[in-house]
């Protein structure tokens, strides 16, 4: 019997990718000059692989990477009022309003009074948590987890923080790799919800072929959709 | 009856301060043609303070900074592989060997039959997860909390989620401002253990005069005062 609810929230409870997508495209076009905005675009992401694993996610990592990927397509050349510009384009992506997608806190409110909701984030701790005051979603959820990966183990210590059966435990989110398969690894149940547009490090060839995979096209579906599924297993 | 003892980290269990200092001083090497070190410095921190709200605390959020306390310093001028040497220095930050202060591990060890130990740390969640991994200190704790701040509310939030009441609670830290003062201010309990040195940013003139406030001279001292402070309450 399910008994908590987690949900991502980046692309799952409000607007993030076109945010990045469109300070990307803006990047591109200031070192133009430079390279086109598809090589830019490459080694920007080549960058952000590369520092990762010391980095985080994020968007203070994203500034990082962009102004390291400078520095490189201009081989040494861009000058300072240009790190200066991305500096300024990275602070008012933080800074964005926070926009909820369709539906998003009426399936909260509905759910919230018969299943405990915890939020379940990967990311900048600030930016996370200023993105969540700002969502006004704070009220439905009994935990927030803001983890520094998305992949088994890191699920396994939520699990036991929260001292709860995995098979008690549905996650739903945009990202096959990160709000899914681990999920269904461990024994749990997970709903996926595609975005329109996904990162290029979410997105996976692995396709989980697990009796409990849903997708869902929204997450206004999401309540008739559980209750149907508890009431057949 | 005190039933769970919170740990701040950088600077009570581990160097800190030193290494951003170390960094520090040779960021103002690099910019010694345009500006004195004091100069820079002083820009440095004004900087920080201006971007705490949107940055957070952390590692990443200081490079960010001396990127930007670089080009202002330099009146735009600033090279690009003065950039690229400042990302070069906090990714060094970021990578250096985790260096434990003395009886550290002892004392958790011999804390840890008697008590919950949780370890509360405000900072960026990548870095402090990676410092703590390296510390091999883990196993010794029961929660690890990374904290977007430390004032009343962040505290506030811990203990109601730890569902322990304030006067269960002792705090141990480096920090007046961080680790003593918002616990005292919830009716928790605190031992502050100065370190040699303190970031400008978390110094204070507030002096707590609350009854259960206690200076130690090393963590050390820490298993024997708490038996004594328990049989005298």
């Amino acid at each position: 019997m399910i008994t908590v609810i987690g949900f991502d929230a980046d692309d799952t409870l409000w607007v993030n990718e076109p945010n990045y997508l469109e300070t990307e495209k803006e990047f591109c076009r200031m070192l133009s000059a430079w390279k086109p905005a598809e090589e830019t675009s490459a080694l920007l992401f080549s960058t952000e692989m590369a520092n990762l694993e010391l980095y985080g996610y994020g968007a203070k990592s994203f500034i990082l990477s962009m102004i390291e990927t400078a520095v490189s397509v201009s081989a040494g050349q861009v000058g300072a009022l240009t790190i200066s510009e991305i500096t300024r384009l990275g602070k008012s992506l933080i800074n964005k309003d926070v926009e909820l997608l369709d539906g998003v806190e009426e399936t909260l409110q509905q759910l919230s009074a018969g299943y405990r909701l915890i939020l379940a984030t990967k990311g900048d701790l600030a930016d996370q948590e200023r993105k969540l005051g700002k969502s006004g979603l704070e009220k439905y959820f009994h935990h927030i987890e803001i983890m520094r990966d998305k992949k088994d183990d890191n699920y396994r210590r939520l699990l036991n923080h929260l001292d709860i059966p995995a098979a008690d435990f549905l996650m739903v989110g945009n990202s096959l790799k990160s709000d899914i398969i681990p999920v269904l690894n461990l024994g749990g149940h997970a709903i996926h919800i595609p975005y329109h547009t996904t990162w290029q490090h979410e997105k996976t060839d692995d396709l989980p072929v697990y009796p409990f995979f849903t997708e869902l096209r929204t997450i206004k579906q999401l309540p008739q959709f559980i209750a149907t599924y508890e009431s057949n297993h």
